[in-house]
């Protein structure tokens, strides 16, 4: 059978958990549009949705809390190798080896206990990014088992040194949400393919984070990144654009696999940068953000996918660029968890077959005939 | 569009490493057919085949031996963290962490690099495994730098504290010459959805390594070595597997995905399982395995795959159970780095979509309503 390469178009399964366009009002999460739930509901809420189906009460918000905050702290024997991986690592590389260490000292040995490995799993990434950049970068050993409410909150008071304001905690939580879930996207799908196999949590989700790694996946907002800040006003950025377009060099944020006129979640994201961009003062990469937005519209029709705008908000809030794809992770982790938990209950080994284009049959010829 | 279940029989992309039946040998790696590869050629060959599409000539394979055994020694931090896992550990999952450590350690940068990081890790995982092995379970703290000529005994050295007979090192040569290479299997496959966003070398093969962790793919051997230690006698045996199947309880090492009426693999361990079980003077446990085989034949219509009698041909050679997986590991990531370079050079982002079963567009309900 001739395939469509990189299976576009093609159905590889069923899922509940999302969809992009299935229920008419652009992404939802089992459901519920990704909007209403950026704008009205914690991310915790969100997870406690992706993982169980619902949105939870009061009781339950107020347990997963629990849990989540009770989950915070890191082993020693991790502790030690994070110790040991040099500041210059890719942080994804740090990430990705977090998860795979835990997978050895707290091992799923039943499926019975997948919500509680995906809680700590969800609790203790940020934990493990946190620590190991602290440690690297700033020669401190911080503790991770802090009473922040929120994982957005707990995230920015490991990485900053102390807690966080509202406004960023609020930008931080709407932007854990917007990442969340997106069906069978690349990192989601590897998961789900590693899933398959019946193998452990830690192994799906650490193979979930290196598949994220690849700059086609998760380096977009980083790259956007690096683009505004190549330029010092908009004037200067329509000109550098305009080059880069001549040039056909590829532009990142912009554009989308599945969706094809906009990206429900840039609005969103885009209303907050501005917010933060008026509370910090920037006269600068908003400004030029929206002039890119504005070119590449004009010249190219591509509009802001959800990466654009996230650039300039994270700056904002300080965050240093190579931590963009980590925080990534830490949202997107929800709907890993989730989908693994769904390919386990309708399991089928996802094993396709190839269109074999090689060689014919040959002959075996000794060494010494070559 | 409507799916099948784990993409079965569906086409996922081309490939020109192998193929399972297009060459109308049975399995056939780049054309040579695995028959003969397995009885003629060495491990290396056959990795240098798979990794370069063509065998090598006598100053290749020679070099490629040189640089394979200049990459055996394991960089001190990763020592420190194989050290820090503990004995209970799965060791599928060491490998896994090693690899994944071994990304930070010595990250592969640029496409230009991925030959030379495949030879590493093809050189390290044994090392990876025995180092963790000895340390936790001997106390001891090897010298992975070792100057045997093959895979195999290098392997069966480091695991064993002394060099390997002939025999020995001849079978494990053969088992990773069949282990090697076998299509769009799920791990392979997974190692390419990952490598289709243009990540590292290490985090597809660290996602491949997750993948075949799973009982549905690579524990078979293992499962059918912890059932024919069940039985002390061949009639034993016989009556044990009647009583399995009558409760319809699944036997591994049976049957196959792709191959329907025998595993082209199958005779050739056999082969050797036999010749190990005379050479130690076995009187059980091949025997047994003849039993299960016919009996399965003659009730499931089932034929012996290469996992089956590669229980006993590893057993024979005194290797622990567990290590049977992590085996398949230090073969089967030749497979797994030829595909990765391939995906990359012909990349497209492998992203299909879902079926979406979930619920309609649902409206938000604030927490104090649910």
């Amino acid at each position: 059978m001739t395939n469509t390469q990189g299976l576009r178009g093609q159905s590889a399964g069923d899922t509940a958990i999302s969809s992009v366009q299935a229920t008419g009002t652009g992404l939802a999460y089992r459901g519920y549009n990704v909007v209403d739930l950026a704008s009205k509901a914690q991310f915790e809420e969100v997870a406690f949705l992706l993982l169980k189906g619902y949105l939870p009460n009061k009781g339950e918000l107020a347990a997963f809390h629990s849990r989540l905050a009770a989950n915070r702290g890191l082993p020693a024997a991790l502790r030690t190798v994070l110790e040991l991986i040099p500041a210059s690592a890719h942080p994804m590389d740090v990430l990705r080896t977090g998860c795979s260490v835990l997978g050895n000292l707290e091992t799923e040995t039943h499926f019975s206990e997948q919500q509680a490995a995906a809680e700590r799993i969800i609790a203790l990434l940020p934990a493990i990014i946190c620590y190991w950049y602290r440690y690297t970068h700033d020669g401190v050993r911080i503790d991770t088992l802090l009473d922040d409410t929120s994982v957005a909150g707990h995230f920015l008071h490991m990485l900053r040194g102390s807690a966080p304001n509202e406004l960023d905690t609020k930008v931080m939580n709407c932007s854990l949400i917007l990442y969340a879930e997106h069906e069978f996207n690349a990192s989601t799908f590897t998961a789900r393919v590693c899933a398959s196999t019946l193998t452990d949590m830690h192994s799906a989700v650490t193979a979930a984070i290196g598949t994220l790694r690849g700059p086609l996946h998760g380096g977009a907002n980083e790259a956007a990144m690096a683009m505004i800040a190549l330029w010092n006003t908009p004037d200067e950025a329509e000109q550098g654009l305009m080059e880069m377009l001549a040039q056909k060099q590829k532009v990142m944020g912009f554009g989308h696999a599945v969706y094809k006129s906009k990206d429900p979640r840039n609005a969103i994201i885009k209303a907050w940068a501005k917010k933060l961009s008026e509370s910090v003062g920037d006269r600068q990469l908003y400004p030029i953000s929206e002039r890119v937005e504005e070119v590449m519209a004009r010249e190219k029709k591509l509009f802001a996918n959800a990466d654009f705008y996230h650039a300039s908000a994270y700056h904002f809030m300080g965050i240093p660029t190579q931590m963009f794809t980590p925080i990534f992770v830490l949202s997107r982790v929800t709907g890993w968890a989730a989908h693994i938990m769904e390919q386990r209950a309708h399991n089928r080994i996802i094993r396709p077959t190839a269109d074999y284009i090689g060689p014919e049959a040959q002959a075996w010829k000794p060494i010494s005939k070559r």
